[in-house]
């Protein structure tokens, strides 16, 4: 037994290196480093519990634009020039961007990043979309066909109200179980080799690419309900791919379930024999104060993940408080057609293996 | 010179073998296999100048369901089905799928290949996704993350029009630039290893990922117009990357740039210095008739590079009609919202390099 009481695998802790993993897993050959990150929040985010560890707040929702949407261009286009000026790098020397947001036709992303004149690869895994943007952006770059790539999101709650439930001019009721799209964007680069002159290096080792799980959740007032089993399915092929128990991590971190879908995602997992309580954290709960922000169920939307990842959770790593992590965004595949149309809502949810070394 | 007039280029024609190779463009290592392809077409396309080539025709455009999106879904998983049992696999053989669609929210993708349960990597490069598609589905196979993939992509002209223009039930008019979006579904079966007794083998040779262009066009019934100027730049950028000629290849073959967008890349790409006048092909132009199927400029949407490329240009490969080809699918980034508040039409072109060996 650990100190803290949690079991230690020790023979279990080393899954034997091998790219194709498992069924759904990948462990890199030469695990790529984040060597930078950004994170460019809203005020209300900027009011709660991670304000602080934010690089940038923007206090005014349109960004001193005329629309939603281009507010929310603004946000990622901020973070994407800010992680590359934090590297001290220029736009040329970012061979390719991932990138995605909620948006139909992911507009905040295509308009958020023209002027930077990187290729893109855009990306949609509705909340999860993070996840798969650091997923495909590693595997470029361990498997040489990049030396450094960004991986991005944003949301922004005003866009994200508009396009899958009510104008906000209704002032509608929100049900308990309903989250707040977070506003913000964040971004990492992925790069080959590490500045030297780090005390800390972090890297992704490894990733797990989520199938889609249908429980036939309805109600888009409940999306951790509909993501909960998604995360269930990925977290639990993570453990059994590479033969681990939850203690391998320090954290396994979810995207957005928010109170209702973590709880949900410990009880499934229980189920599947894997206690992950004493080590899950819910970047959705974690980055409003439910008491005094108002904001339900939690946080959610593609920048909830990204911004308390690139934050928050670095911090915390880069302290070497947590030396690995499984960083696993969560995502609800609805729009509002297919809402109104009276399908279900499908949940996704990718994983991400990063360790601090 | 060659028998049919274009210049050879002996010396260039061999590109030094380079992952990373010139500023935008991949070379594969162990270059994967197309092992096998499917297209599933809607009635019109049945009716055009490939309808003989279509795997199959779903002469209803609802195929048996209730929406356009339902049905749109229904050709994704149709295609899906499709191309694993044409490759005699099951759907645990494929490691990853990688698709997307017009729709907002990937709906179209989501909802066509719950039933598989293959992990899903979702891309969205409007009708260039099935070139991002087939790239990120070879770099998995390539750099050993995957032994085989599914690129795939979906798109139909009735969920296309409600999602971006007006609802069909005003029987607005068109203009003459305006494209008519393909129905229907095309996929390939990206994998490590060809069945040994296959006469010829294709093979995805290489790529180059673009970036988005935009000169400012706004006439969301002129998309070959926003296209063409980001095809330009993905072609000659991949011309640049390999130190060819357009000679290099026996065809270049964009997505669906149509009757205009066509001349607009021909014309652009003579004021970079090279002529593809003798061995372009436009996707756009090949699908329908033009003086009989009343498609004006051509036929567009994810589906329809994606339906001509798994139909007719792999039959002229496999009868090495045409032994190496630049297969172009090129996106116009817009959306209903997007185009409602006044913004550009943004286009994006991806490129893979496509041989029959």
């Amino acid at each position: 037994m650990a100190s803290d009481g949690r079991t230690e695998f020790k023979y279990e802790q080393t899954p034997i290196f091998n790219k194709m993993t498992g069924k759904q897993s990948i462990l890199f050959e030469n695990p790529p480093f984040i060597i930078a990150e950004s994170s460019v929040a809203g005020k209300k985010e900027g009011e709660g519990p991670l304000g602080a560890y934010f690089d940038e707040i923007v206090e005014d929702g349109y960004f001193g634009g005329t629309s939603w949407e281009e507010a929310e261009s603004k946000f990622l286009n901020r973070a994407a020039k800010l992680v590359i000026k934090k590297a001290n790098l220029k736009n040329s020397d970012i061979r390719y961007l991932i990138g995605g947001d909620l948006l139909g036709q992911l507009i905040s992303t295509s308009f958020g990043v023209t002027d930077l004149e990187i290729p893109l690869l855009g990306v949609f895994g509705a909340c999860s979309t993070m996840g798969e943007a650091m997923i495909i952006g590693s595997t470029l770059v361990d498997g040489d066909y990049a030396d450094k790539t960004i991986a991005i999101t944003s949301s922004h709650f005003a866009s994200a109200e508009k396009q899958f439930r009510f104008p906000l001019g209704y002032g509608n009721q929100r049900a308990p179980s309903a989250s707040w799209t977070v506003t913000g964007s964040g971004a990492v680069i992925i790069a080959k080799d590490s500045p030297p002159n780090r005390k800390v290096k972090i890297r992704i080792k490894g990733a797990t690419i989520g199938k889609i799980v249908d429980y036939g959740i309805k109600d888009n007032s409940n999306m951790g309900a509909s993501m909960a089993p998604a995360a269930t399915n990925t977290i639990s092929q993570n453990l059994k791919d590479l033969n681990v128990q939850p203690g391998y991590y320090d954290k396994i971190i979810t995207g957005d379930l928010g109170h209702v879908g973590s709880d949900i995602l410990i009880d499934l997992l229980k189920q599947e024999g894997y206690d992950i309580s004493s080590n899950h954290m819910d970047c959705g709960i974690e980055i409003f104060d439910k008491d005094t922000q108002d904001t339900h169920a939690g946080g959610s939307g593609c920048a909830c993940s990204a911004i308390t990842f690139t934050s928050y959770v670095l911090k915390k790593m880069k302290e070497k408080e947590w030396k690995r992590v499984l960083f696993s965004p969560t995502g609800s595949l609805q729009s509002k057609v297919s809402f109104n149309e009276g399908q279900s809502m499908p949940g996704i949810a990718h994983a991400v293996i990063v360790e601090a070394e």
